[in-house]
């Protein structure tokens, strides 16, 4: 029995639109030139009468592919979640084609693969497929790209452009690090004057709709949106709406706001009430709360902040965020939500709910890996995978050569690694600069993160990178030279 | 007397356009998000409002300037040049606005300089132009940006962009690296088999009018085109459809073609031949000649080149090499125009005809810088300037402290500078991604080249390039962020 649902349907369209257009701006920038000059008009000439030649004498030919059967074997899932199911088969042979699986998700990526597949023949007046066996899917889990978009506004636009070159490279979770110190875009129903006073201009403003269009696009691609309101730090611009959430800095800071206040009740009391929003507004399972690079020159300050350390107990500035990332992660766990934190809340030793997720984005890689998942504790990488640094001639197969399992540790360990995230922090780039600074170098972080382990040499990845960057750009993305010279036609 | 021609009444259109455009953007996307939440429209009401009682109650107000007076003080002059006048006069005041230059191609800065004058009010109202008095000119005569369309081919829309970009930042040679060892898109009149079989695609080919079409486009601006055909390395393109012109490589290069040959006279007059047509097809007085990294392996490996070189009493491949650029520099010379060569072909030993700019590139660029200018050659920098090198945060502070005057040397030397350019090699770039890559880099390396060698605080050329980059993106140009998080409205 076949199932169906509006996912498939319009996964049809999408894809039926990118098969028929492969080879488009080919024949159009062969046709553009057909009358500049003599020299080339033969040039295609020959072109077209050699390959017409080779093609009937073509001892490969199968026979025409009328239809794709797809075999969807089990009903659609509504969201994509983490234990999704990606996992499909693709039969091509004398008889035909055949996409199959037991999950929408898997049928989605059949889908990708098979569209990958068709090529357009030497001559460019067909497609061709080979006939093959596919039996894939992927070897982690959680795929992830995290757009940063406070550091700089990005538009919906590209946001959608990026969820498209996602969904080309099978990535399947979208972290929206939606606010940071520098703006916040997000505009909250309970408390709409955080965006109203914090983004960066009212044109700079998510909206509940803008939202709403994203995680759609996003879920019809099999791709979640896993939000981060990032705590105590890097909170700057939620003060300009709600000064009272952050620490009064004293002393040399005077005048300035720091972390968020931990002493005060009614900082937990607000976070609640957001938090309960968030969880309305993003419907997937995990929330990513944060909890990097806290500051602690404003706190140490502080006198109210001493004084309530004095009578908590707490010695150490370690501590005391402990108790606040605490009451966070507790506020999410009361919700039936998981949480995602950043690597510090684990080096700082909150207790952390079973299942909560470490994300490790610096340091010693392998011992983090390690000791975390020593602790049962679920892990996922960033530290390899920064977008935003540079180097000149590229860096993919930096990117390519780090593994998520390269570190000690017992298989049971190694289970606990849910995958891994590139990370597209804004400093330095905007709706400008962002799809060709993530693409292709994302797809060298997506190979990695869904082929089985032998699939390692960086060397034949650079013909696929090759091929996939040419394959993106036919598709609208932007994506940048990878390799060095060369050219897509 | 006032002057004019069609280079000043077309830059009237291209200025009066961008002047009625300032703040579109900004209304644009006030407007856009008018009615999205009770919170902006509350926010953009109390903004307006505000800077209405603050513009009546202006001390500051002066009148409005209904007119500016262009006063042009001699006839055009058709081709921009190296030692066109770029100086200009703007006074602002109670009167109106007067631009006056001696010469058209400051007069173009002059327009440049005004449309940067003009603002938006802060309530999006009107456009504010402050009282002021400027006296300018550039500090170098040369000031210009190599793009390199044989590694990846840039298509014309693009190129068109690059100029218009160079314009807003008062950049004056457009240095078009147009083939090298990877593809040969330059369509020549007197051999279309170069790019017939050379070009990476004939959709990937500069044909005689696209050509001229740049050179127009650069002339209205006021920059200049200099071509280079690089040789006698940088060549394997040429050799797609003239192997002839290549040296056969023997031994464990069997098989391939090396830089060109130099020992037959057939290679001379193919040269001579080319360049005759490239001196007509680009009108500028200068022809950059190349020259530089040939690789002696394949010379030495070939017994015809080393009989010839013993025959010709060469000693050394470095002789060899300058036997070859002598005939070049010669052919150029013959037909009256000048030359730039890079710094190999100095270091090399080759005589150069009075005149004749060496561009450096590599190494130490102060002890070069001395040596050649003591020689009596003008000089040309690049070395600090390669828009290819990437490193993470940024770099334009690297490009802005590279001053062309810093060696040791007389004033006569110092004269001889005759300025720099930045280059934007193409290994990795192409029309997805030069725009962002160029600009705003380039500003750095723009400014340092106008401006009085006193203007040097970073700091201070922080702000203006961020406002610069703003600009740029209003007028269409895809600039990146230069400094970090921020926006543009």
């Amino acid at each position: 029995m076949n199932f169906s649902c509006d996912l498939l349907e319009k996964a049809f369209d999408r894809y039926h639109k990118i098969i028929l257009s492969i080879g488009n701006t080919t024949r159009r920038a062969l046709h553009n030139r057909g009358y500049s000059s003599q020299s080339h008009n033969e040039l295609r000439t020959t072109t077209i009468h050699q390959a017409s030649r080779s093609w009937r004498s073509d001892s490969n030919w199968a026979g025409y592919l009328e239809t794709v059967k797809v075999e969807l074997k089990a009903p659609c899932e509504n969201l994509p979640h983490l234990s999704m199911d990606e996992e499909y088969t693709i039969v091509i042979d004398d008889f035909g084609a055949v996409l199959s699986s037991f999950s929408i998700w898997g049928m989605l990526r059949a889908l990708e693969s098979f569209s990958q597949m068709v090529v357009l023949s030497d001559d460019g007046s067909m497609l061709r497929v080979n006939a093959t066996t596919i039996d894939d899917g992927p070897r982690f889990s959680h795929r992830g790209l995290l757009v940063d978009t406070s550091r700089h506004f990005i538009d919906t636009c590209t946001l959608v452009k990026i969820l498209d070159g996602m969904a080309y490279n099978k990535l399947n979770v979208f972290h929206w690090h939606i606010v940071d110190d520098h703006s916040f875009p997000y505009e909250s129903k309970a408390f709409p004057e955080l965006s109203a006073k914090g983004a960066y201009h009212p044109s700079m403003v998510y909206t509940q709709q803008d939202i709403q269009m994203i995680i759609e696009e996003a879920r019809l691609r099999g791709i979640r949106v896993m939000s981060e309101f990032d705590t105590p730090g890097h909170t700057r611009s939620w003060g300009v709406s709600h000064p009272e959430l952050l620490t009064e800095c004293y002393d040399q800071y005077r005048g300035k706001l720091g972390p968020m206040d931990p002493t005060r009740e009614s900082t937990y009391t607000f976070l609640s009430n957001l938090f309960r929003e968030v969880i309305e507004v993003f419907p997937d399972q995990y929330v990513h709360l944060g909890g990097d690079e806290v500051g602690f020159e404003c706190w140490a300050s502080n006198p109210n902040v001493l004084e309530y350390m004095k009578q908590n107990r707490l010695y150490s500035f370690e501590m005391l965020e402990e108790k606040f990332i605490q009451r966070i992660v507790d506020q999410i766990d009361v919700l039936n939500r998981s949480s995602l934190v950043w690597q510090e809340v684990y080096v700082n030793g909150v207790r952390l709910p079973k299942g909560t997720v470490v994300h490790v984005w610096t340091g010693n890689r392998q011992d983090l890996l390690n000791r975390i998942t020593r602790d049962g504790l679920p892990a996922l990488l960033s530290s390899c995978w920064y977008l935003d640094h540079l180097s000149t001639g590229g860096d993919w197969r930096k990117f390519y050569n780090c593994d998520p399992h390269d570190f000690i540790g017992t298989g049971q360990q190694k289970s606990l690694v849910l995958g891994g995230e590139a990370c597209m922090w804004s400093e330095v780039v905007n709706g400008h600069n962002i799809l060709p600074r993530i693409f292709p170098r994302v797809s060298a972080t997506a190979e990695k993160l869904w082929s089985p382990a032998s699939v390692n040499s960086a060397d034949e990845a650079a013909r696929r990178l090759e091929e996939q960057t040419c394959r993106m750009n036919h598709r609208g993305i932007p994506a940048q030279p990878p390799n060095g010279p060369g050219f897509c036609i």
